[in-house]
């Protein structure tokens, strides 16, 4: 929907063909197999190329296949992004969590209040680690560790339905892969544009007396849409 | 859409952590690779725990890895619900079928001529496996060994989209999860909650000119929105 | 959608039992892991029973692994149709590529002024591997050895949607599996309901102020109600 032209491959003995015809490389561990040497290898392969290299950690703390998974792409390849809820970020910056399956447990929502002490120890993560770290959430948060967008966009029936975080995600990789020497800037736009888009898909929901489904379509939507004049108008962006 | 909170997981390395965070597990033979031990092993977790096993016997009696797997599904896991079509609810109690792939043989359908029959044979069916048998077709059956409801909802737009069965199956995981000791009459809900859904759905379909996509957008959305008072007031459900 | 009832098989030990309760095969080497010893299996069924088997040969030519299962399956199974953008297609005949991935190269695409060659060279294709060749992009092309027929359907914004070549392929094989002993017009109806769904779609898509997923949303609706007034009314076919 935003312009991407995405191959999905699994298969170790072509990753890093795959890779090389690519301009980015989004490693999601959403339903973890036996894939994880493709990915060390897709992923080094990236790194090699200098294109960047994306990570979903999903539900990362939620079992220690994941954990650890998490663990050796951290140590083997160099990320330039690690896109999570922020139980899945916590999970990564302690080596373990109270990740609830997919979902961000709402003990560790990110408030008005928390947001100070998040932000330092989320520029910390991204100091160790060498990568971008986007937190989203109600708040969403894109952070080096210089620099962090705080980013209110978005609504909360992005929430409701299966797979709005492996959509960012992608939508990381696809901004990181044109632009990848603004990585930061290149993944809080993304954030930035998914958040507005929950917000126009929202309203079209409200309009069309549609449900989560609709949500969905109407999101997408708005994606293949989405203008600069709407992008730059609706984003909700502090520095810090 | 109804409020759950999904993790699709199949690594044996993880299911029982997995199993363990969760409220309740579907297992799903639709394209079995090499996951009988995980599924196996995440069954064995929740019957440890206490937690509702809901199976999906995907075109049993279509071949015979699927017909052994379920045999050992039904031997080595203690299983809440097995919910099927008539075809594979017909080859789980005999042990063979004329599944036709994914959808019920017609030979099979319930009518209002061959109910009664079909009954006893479910509930028996019930009475050997400990397990609530739903049975879904143009009449849905949710049964044990001492009762059955016989649900007149639902719309034949249901059968024209891919997955309905597999949706139907994890709405009854996901209300077994949230009530454990009542287990007939949570299948039974979610069973009168898919058909009124799909009652108001293809309303929508209908005045909106659409095909059976919108259909399923409009399913998913109504059960994203479904009341208490759209589910008592539309279910038909008689009592045997 | 279009009225088949698909069955989704990729274990070695089942396929050739769900080929042979089905009406026809059709093989997706998408995300290609182990399953090619599998396909195999299904396509010798298929043969040997006489169903139409139809290749998507996805992002051939990206990697040595897609190139060497092509070259196997053509090898060790009758194909009926192959169905490919025009950089797979080409990648087919010449053993080698420059496909981007899943999508097409734009250096390859079919014009006006290089039709009338690419129809030879097709022609040629056919004649070789004994399958009805099918190319799909902003001109299509369904092509056996003696025939072409050239179809001028379809919208743009097909290619903006993940799938469309794949949910062609898959109409191709319901078609030539109701059809099988016309396989080559099988394969063009198939290819010009899909053109003439794709119009309305995106008429439907324009008046509804719709994004790319409306569009897949009105495409598959099309094809749900599509009537033979509409596909005879609307299908620009020219035989060469």
């Amino acid at each position: 929907a935003c312009g991407g032209s995405p191959t999905m491959a699994h298969n170790i003995d072509e990753v890093e063909e795959i890779t090389a015809m690519s301009q980015g490389l989004v490693l999601n561990i959403g339903t973890l197999g036996n894939e994880l040497a493709a990915m060390i290898a897709a992923g080094k392969k990236a790194n090699e190329l200098g294109h960047p290299v994306v990570l979903d950690p999903v539900a990362v703390g939620a079992s220690e296949l994941r954990t650890e998974a998490c663990r050796r792409l951290e140590r083997e390849v160099q990320l330039s992004v690690i896109r999570g809820n922020v139980s899945e970020i916590k999970a990564i910056a302690t080596g373990s969590g109270s990740t609830k399956g997919v979902d961000a447990d709402q003990l560790d929502a990110i408030t008005e209040d928390t947001i100070e002490k998040v932000v330092d120890k989320v520029k910390h993560l991204s100091d160790q680690t060498g990568a971008v770290i986007a937190v989203s959430g109600a708040i969403d948060l894109v952070v080096d560790s210089q620099k962090a967008y705080i980013i209110r966009n978005g609504h909360p029936m992005m929430a409701r339905i299966t797979g709005t975080g492996c959509m960012l995600t992608s939508l990381i990789g696809a901004f990181c892969g044109a632009n990848p020497n603004h990585i930061l800037d290149a993944a809080a736009a993304a954030v930035c544009a998914m958040g507005v888009c929950g917000e126009l898909a929202y309203q079209k929901t409200i309009q069309a007396d549609g449900g989560t489904l609709s949500f969905r379509t109407y999101l997408i939507d708005s994606m293949s849409k989405l203008t600069i004049e709407q992008l730059n108008g609706g984003m909700k962006l502090e520095v810090r």
